[in-house]
């Protein structure tokens, strides 16, 4: 068999060699974009009278044609094609002869598998950010259309204070909005031309890369040619995103597990986005949001693989590079695909504001509320918290709670209480109450609402 | 769209969800062992007379066409087909209608896929430590082929003292045999039938595990459904096993990429397993060894990431525990075939003896063995280290080296030293004379080689 | 400054590589087992007359006096001592002069460092086993002391059918039962004395491993310096053996953690294991179970840190391998300090069987049961999984449940039902039926329970 | 034993459960933060007049005087502390009586320990980007200083085509731009104060976070007070950056390990910084290279651990993330003596240039070279390759080299080849030619040396 590098070698390769070292079953999906940068550099090779405008043009012709049959599915991949960059100069010389034989001049694999990474996240990043942009509207939404409903704060997973549903939900936003921004640090950190470094050391001949940089819509261009190709940086980068993005949606699936337990019933989710058992006829199963907090660890574990894979390579290219493709496929698809999951789900949950607040109401949620009253009068925080502690327990042993103790009962822990608690002992006055910049307050969530809701619809027309 | 567990729900479910659950792209290689496993199920269901026996004989017709369409490729998998098990039960109430509505009594997806895993590890671990069985003996054939090299051993990729090549390879085999005693001990320890705990609380009918257990051929039978359907240990142990086998490759490949650098230039690699570059006529490049090398950091990943995955789920089952199986085939699958292309690498590497016998020579590779010479005198150790290493500073600074200093020079270090030390300055000397356990000395080495040849022969029978 | 190798060098050792090198902070831990393999090594270098009888027995005085040192934390470091091998050379010198010197004879660091994390794990590993069988006792004994109460096993952390809180907890005593199978095996595994091979060729001096071996009970010896230098299998082996434990207790930390909340109130934590909030005064947050799900993370974190700094080493030993110490210390305290916390937790844990109960009765958990009482009744299952599934709808939409609906309501769903069906619809009547090896029936848990109690009393009196 | 948050509690914490949570160990290195954060956060409760002014007094002497203490080393932790931030309220009530009780109003924990750690970042990543943008001038200045030294580079550790050394130094610098560029993005995006949020739902008191904010010197204030306690991304991802920026150290590791070895020879390591063996006499260890490719891995370790630790939390805080600290502060003390130790390091490295020219001229390095002169002279590229290759075959069976091959024998492979090519077979010529941005040419690589001076001079006077 005839591959791009055969001339040196006097044997054949080893057809198990072929087998384990062929990377066509996932670079196939770089076709599209190898073409572009082919087409690129062809331009540019003709303009630079490297190659002849007329072959050129032929070259040009040829890689229409490709791409072409690319996008119908009918281009057809040979045995022996070693990659997807092979594979299109196998047919390319199929399609226009001797002439498709110029097609990798100046040109090496190894800037051209990076160049082909890079468009691809160029496509593939800002869509992520489209589908995460949408994600955080549908949030927002789903946080205005239940604005008034009041739920625990848990910490340890314990009732902590009572929130509103909508603050709770605002904090995905927050969250993914650092993602988002993660994301294009990322992108924008890796927006230079890789190609024309070929191999390893640049070119002889007289390229032109700020033309090839400026078609294919490159910002800057590498300035290092032994860096480009053993570069990975901007995909590890991007994987890491996509790992914490998928940290942040592991968190919310949990909540929504948790909350649509029998035992917090505090939602219902929606049946299109469910499923039940082979077995157990009354099961309905929040499979998708186990199935994002599973696919977090995938993508976390992608992280772990891409840093071990390049720790300790010596410079340049080495060809554990390869399995790079593995990770970055998997981890977009699996990314992309959850936010979209959790977007269209969203809406369609229903939320049982009496199990909310009644859940906020129980736990002695405004326990801290007190101790603030406490604080209010004068009383130094610490004790006021050991005053609170007193009458929680005196609750617990009585089975009292805070609502309903009297006020002389309250005044037997402390002379400082007075009528003006007992207002306070309401979830909708604790939540008013807390009025600070980030706080629950109706006040300050309605305000942050605003503004996302026009932050993302001016982020949703940016292309 | 009708699914196993449709019964239950008012709406449709979401096509997003669909796609997003789906694990038929994944689990469709585990057919042939759901089959198997149906009919182990169903032979006990008859006798069992759970069913009558006239329609366990209808099922198992079905189950054995299944099986002929699954092995001929020509098993048609539907678009709504979620999975493997419900692909195949699907299909076979297409085959014989109404009883086919049978074949899930007395079970769950939860059972039954841990049993397809099972018997999946059954055949793919057993075949797995075949391939590296394999590699041992051309490892130990390739020591006995080139039992006389001696080359330099490193420390820090020093050179340190001189060893024989046969020696440096059993190191290997070492890891090896640890690596099989690991998998064998993970499969041993998971030889425990799982069908029969049905969703995760056993069943109410009345079956019979033992049989089943005896007909699939499982040691022992599980004693907890709840840790049956939620456990993956079995998994991750089997995973972890391979990614220390790959660890283990790795290291040989480094090896082997360092030696054929031009500047070790201790070996030539077979060009059958050597692939040259797009642009750069000359090369010859270790591809092969440096895909074992990354995919040793994709197996190690996976172990991370099965970890993860498990770690803090409430029992029982959760779908989560779906993405094992995207872990274990890769895993399976890269080790498997790196093992392989090892095998088939080795026997074509050409040793250069001489030039690994001259690097010995170099870097002052007897330094210890001089030392010890001293000791034998009486010297104490660290007072022999010093003399030795102010020798080696005197030929750093004035170009000599051990074996062509003079025996007057030795003594103005140390009165010592006397005509005895001239034969200890060769390598064969000094290789020799390590006789102690676990040495370089060729007596010690060819002991091993036999040993192993012994040992390898006899596991090579077993099946 | 004069290190054990000073002597090939001209200049000094740089302060800030000395600090950047130094492993005394870690491997001072070593101290005690170092010293022990120190005097078996004396020992046999005295019988092999390498040394003089009577320096071997200053040796060994000098060496009882560090022991002795060590012991009582009287000894004292010195700012240049590199690692705890150069610490107790120095002083074994200072106490023994010129004959101090004579302590390394026949050995390297290489091997020395690898006895004593050999040395450690003898002691460690069985500690840690001793630990786990104690939680595994308490996990019988609180599964026993509350033998009679059911709760409602989930999956997908949604009600699946009752089982017994018994039955729940002795599923984590058979992961227990895996792991420690897992860490005998890797012990067992690594039981190879590495004393003897030197630096990594072995040695010139007539050396005796077999006695060091039997000093110091190792059961076999190792066959290659190479291999005995450069692997650290033995130590991620441990590691991910202790990574799984700790996965399995986050398992059960996450299961505890569920049933505190206010939610589920299964369960009230013991106070004296559960902290409050500097600023809520009502808290009682369940912070040992968070931080042992938390440690879980960590401990599998070494495991990918383990492999990822052994992969693509060349042989034979480098300095990487020097982190391995780092790795196995944290994850070796973390596991016993949280199976031993949990040990003690449990027994505080108050089980709240109503509530457990009530969880069980709700949630439609009997709805297999009657699925099977139709497929007794030669209904095929998957049609009694739809009957069923349409009983539950109609219990959804009008609030009915399985236990209240009438004979005749079930009668419209299936002409099938019968009155035997009512007594099937208790708990109590469900979990009994499920009969089968490893189901929920309280014969099989009491067996079970038998059985661990016996298993677990032998194991607890092995060493 | 009284805590902060005992009050609530009957019985007494258990000392196991004291010793598994306290924190102290690693968190007392937050206790100069911790004061920081406080003073301001009572300048502002004064200021608000939540506390009186008076009293504010009072807390900011005793704050300044454990300030003091804590600087001096002269703090006493007592045995009960759980953490620093108990610890120095401890002492503020010690010092200042009851008013101490007021310190902690308005505040939790929560919010604190994310100010503290915040507080820390910004003095440490600054610290670690100084250290980063020295090792770049370091580099930058080893490149100059060997401006004309000529090298191989390699793909596939196999020589590829000649570059200067100066090239393959500015590729690190490249890569360490890349660092800077994100951790400072990190350490951006986090830039924003948590204080005031209190547990997770802000406060009723009337705090002002500008000021706070303004004090503190942060940016922007953190919107939900959810997120906030909850959030730990600032801190995985500047783990993240620094795990990148050791992977990139153990490439340039890598390199320098193999460039030191015996038979590649390139380099002398400054003895300084390396060490010997305790059994060897000879030996001279790249051993700080090592530890610091080691060492990557640990780095990347916990950037696993971290997303791991993260994966499946519901809101807001909980426990587990308290481990965030040990894997925060190991990995930004090793990357910054990995930074600073190869900063000192690579000053005394030897370069030897000849023999990296001698290595650059074998290898058939200038293949590509030849390739290029015949697509000069119009024959298409892929023919060219194949024509280049048999040259190289010819040579490789007759020893011949592509120097000394004479003319003819170069045309009898193709009649373009003309005497112009002669000039070309030199490394300087092929070094030259390659002039496009980011080639190796010295034109370009000088103008790079120029850009980096001027960027790193400038960017070494900012803070």
């Amino acid at each position: 068999m005839v591959y791009l590098w055969s001339g040196r070698f006097a044997g054949n390769f080893s057809p198990l060699a072929e087998k384990f070292t062929s990377s066509l079953g996932i670079d196939r999906r770089l076709g599209l974009f190898d073409v572009r940068g082919s087409m690129a550099h062809v331009r540019m090779l003709g303009r630079q009278k490297i190659i002849p405008a007329r072959e050129a043009r032929i070259l040009l012709t040829g890689l229409r044609k490709i791409k072409t049959e690319l996008e119908k599915g009918s281009f057809q991949f040979q045995e022996h094609d070693e990659d997807i960059h092979s594979a299109i100069e196998r047919r390319l010389v199929e399609l226009t002869g001797k002439i498709g034989e110029k097609l990798h001049t100046a040109r090496s694999r190894n800037d051209q598998v990076v160049l082909d990474e890079k468009l691809f996240l160029k496509e593939a990043v800002p869509e992520m950010l489209r589908q995460i942009r949408k994600l955080q509207l549908v949030l927002v939404q789903t946080a205005e259309a239940n604005r008034c409903v009041i739920m625990p704060a848990y910490t340890h997973l314990q009732p902590a204070q009572p929130v509103l549903l909508a603050h709770h939900l605002l904090a995905y936003v927050e969250m993914l909005e650092r993602d988002c921004g993660r994301l294009n640090d990322g992108l924008a950190r890796s927006d230079e031309l890789p190609l024309g470094v070929a191999a390893c050391a640049g070119t002889t001949l007289p390229i032109d890369r700020h033309k090839v940089a400026a078609e294919l819509g490159f910002k800057r261009i590498s300035r290092n040619s032994l860096d480009t190709v053993s570069d990975r940086d901007f995909i590890v980068e991007i994987v890491f995103g996509c790992a914490l993005t998928m940290i942040h949606l592991s968190r919310l699936a949990e909540d929504l597990i948790l909350w649509s337990t029998q035992e917090f019933r505090f939602i219902d989710l929606p049946e299109q986005f469910c499923t039940g058992s082979s077995i157990m006829p009354q099961k309905k199963n929040p499979d998708v949001l186990e199935l994002i907090r599973g696919r977090a660890a995938v993508a976390a574990a992608a992280v772990t693989g891409l840093l071990s894979l390049m720790k300790g390579l010596p410079l340049a290219y080495n060809r554990d590079l390869q399995e790079d493709k593995h990770f970055l496929f998997e981890v977009i698809d699996l990314t992309v695909s959850s936010v979209e999951v959790m977007a269209a789900l969203l809406p369609g949950v229903v939320f049982h504001r009496e199990r909310m607040a009644r859940a906020a109401q129980e736990g002695f949620s405004l326990a801290t509320d007190i101790a603030e009253y406490l604080v209010e009068k004068g009383v130094p925080f610490r004790e006021a918290h050991r005053i609170c502690a007193g009458i929680v327990r005196h609750c617990l042993q009585t089975g009292a709670d805070l609502k309903t103790l009297s006020l002389s009962s309250y005044r037997s822990f402390s002379p400082v209480f007075e009528a003006d608690l007992l207002p306070r002992l309401s979830l909708r006055s604790s939540v008013c109450r807390r009025r600070a910049i980030g706080g629950t307050s109706p006040v300050w969530v309605t305000r942050q609402l605003n503004q996302w809701k026009k932050t993302l619809k001016s982020s949703a027309t940016v292309p």
